[in-house]
């Protein structure tokens, strides 16, 4: 067992997900890392942190499997310590496809990923916390849970579940004083591992450029940031809903 | 086949759904009207129907099976007439569960029903009314679907997806000469079947008096004239979304 | 005194101020149709709806000068005969002017006349309907109620004042049978006096033709059916708040 | 001239204002703080936090007058530093009134605090952030910002009108680098000056206790907090919008 309060990380690639569980592990958290494929950026995803002088711990998941997150939220538990923070940051964008190129399975995938997945990880991790008398969970969400754009079918029917799905665990949950927040990532973020392999690497490259400088995508390292900042807000502040964006970019309201 | 146009009701029940079938038979229309159970009560809705001169076709039929929907649309394109209507009138309200009481299984249930029911239909039908440059697609959303209450974790999610689900429809079929609509019902229906089941008969009596006179819940009927209304504007001046509640209840932001 | 009930329209041009005043006189109305300029056009107005067999009153009324609203309504009322219902549509939209290029006095002027006016509108109109135990007031809203975009600084805040303000309204009205409605316009109406005086003739007609042949552009008569729609709404199934935009344009919230 | 940069508070009182100056001076910051009366009260603020080691100035200024706020900044920019950072705090609650009982001058009132103040400000500071090619603007809002509940005509329609022009002024604003924050203030700050007023001190005292606790009402000190973390946040990843309210409180949509 682990001295140190985990945060367990949801979907923990070398986007957001990754770089929250490190700014976690440097605060004094032990660091669960779980991601779905790509054992070795894993690893050295662990390595980096341990490399630090943190801690951290990897585990491959198919979060959509059953009782994939149950069990792990059980083994995490068991054999490294209590959850105190818990990072959801499953993606489910799939690019925008007609209705006719989106199947049943697409479709359903999508929730699978982006609300049922996160509903399950509640359901399992949430009384823990309450027994505890505290907790945090932070959900990554995009632009598409606030407005659904064309093409985006399975995209935004799975996060704008998402979204409500948090306002429900808000709302039973804050009194206990657990801490839900919904983060809507409203931009394109400087993530090798999803948007560099959708782009591949000169178009990735491009857009970094293109963007403005060196910042016009958003950076991981500063997303953790926030979602720092968050889990330390004093519980008569808390924050439910936030955006951010760059500020080179539009947001989802004006364009 | 029928030389009327086709108002394809799913879910149709005594409340909404029935009603509205109901009005589009009044109008012309064959209303094709399908539900999950009670076969009397969808008999005797079809018989009303007729004896008012109207054409109508009853089906019982379980939304959440595989391939029921599509084949219901198959089959009414094939042997009654082309959809110009589609009305989709399934609700997902189980009641106020805490998350430790909302089961995996009733959660799946309000995304198979209320999101994921709808994505099938405008799988099933829209690509025909596509073909015939025109179409209507009426959404019937609840409260659930702007807001996360405590305990509406299921009907939230499922709704909160639906609502974007319609939005993304629209992005696409709009600009084909198709209407979506999302109409948020904020408040409760004078319906027998579901909310006076729900609360049974002497409660749901009560609660008509209560809310102020004959007319404190929200009628069917009158609630027909406005699905009526959206199905008939003219094409420079779309509806894609409105609320409708009692004058004697609070908007769903006020309270 | 008139036998028919009123329908009071502030901001009666050729657009949907007019056309909705024409609508209501065709329905047994007397329509009142102010508006500031342009006596010539007003008198036209008024003989096509007496052409009709309808009836109608025009006066010229700066709506920003003191009491000019109050009394306005007050002379209704003693000679005419009760407002039963009112149309506030009088514009704000300045186009887009970066913020050193917006006066004190240009952001001072969209409130007057978007936000309140309004308000005093309904401080002189809505007692009487009170009293009377009925009333209806339709408010012509805006895209930029619901969003800032660029440029917009005068005409979003005074709309997204606008908004705000028909919640309130409606919160203290409709208990009191009085039928608040807030009508996002999301588009470009077909409306020579504003968009087309804004673009020139030739621009005007090119924009009528891009956007979809004959109806790309929101048509008033089309947007004066679902006004008077609203109007006759059973208090059992009030909309408080709708959109409305061409089959051909986007959502605020898709662009 | 400040060696430091300058943080302009408008609306700096005992509660949010006051103790966001405060925050930013123990930062680094000048803390250039603004009231409309209790001069006694600001010179306390300014010597608690020269006490600290910070530096401040202080300024009664009553914003609604004629150039009040512009000469303001002009005489800062001149004598103190140059405004990197300014926080627009004035509230215009006036309890809740019948519109019956909303007079005129109290909209206009509310409008001139909320709304008009913040123009004037951004059309008096933002140039010189474009010229300088930075600075950040924080707004403090209110839930009426986003609902407008029975009685709340003055303050919601101008706080409704306070979040739209922070939309446009982002809009505009934001590829320059500068940074607009709008803070929902959803709840009740444990404020003596303002609350505490309203209240009197025996209901205030026990609403702090009632609301759970030391910290059920929302603590200046830890809304500082966000404000600084708002200031703080890198470009790639701004913030425009977020809620804070206390975990005891139910989130303005839940009820």
């Amino acid at each position: 067992m682990s001295a140190q309060p985990v945060c367990l990380v949801i979907g923990a690639g070398a986007g957001i997900g990754g770089t929250v569980g490190k700014r976690f592990a440097r605060e004094g958290y032990h660091a669960v890392l779980c991601r779905r494929s790509d054992g070795a950026g894993l690893a050295k995803l662990v390595e980096a942190i341990e490399g630090e002088g943190g801690q951290a711990s990897g585990f491959l998941m198919n979060a959509i499997e059953d009782s994939a997150i149950e069990d792990r939220v059980a083994h995490v538990e068991a054999e490294i310590g209590p959850i105190e923070v818990v990072i959801y940051n499953l993606g489910a964008q799939i690019g925008n496809r007609a209705l006719s190129d989106t199947s049943d399975k697409a479709f359903e995938m999508g929730w699978r990923l982006a609300t049922f997945g996160l509903f399950r990880l509640a359901k399992a991790v949430c009384p823990l916390m309450v027994d505890r008398g505290r907790g945090t969970m932070i959900v990554t969400s995009a632009t598409a849970a606030v407005r659904g754009n064309a093409g985006q079918h399975s995209h935004a029917a799975a996060m704008g579940g998402r979204r409500l799905l948090c306002q429900t665990l808000n709302a039973e949950l804050s009194p206990k004083n657990i801490h839900v927040a919904h983060v809507v990532v409203d931009g394109s973020v400087d993530a090798p591992d999803t948007l560099g392999r959708m782009l591949g690497p000169e178009r990735f490259q491009a857009l970094r450029e293109t963007k403005g400088a060196e910042d016009g995508l958003m950076l991981p390292e500063r997303i953790a940031d926030t979602y720092w900042h968050i889990a330390q807000q004093h519980r008569s502040v808390w924050t439910h809903e936030l955006d951010v964006r760059s500020f080179s970019d539009l947001p989802w309201w004006n364009h």
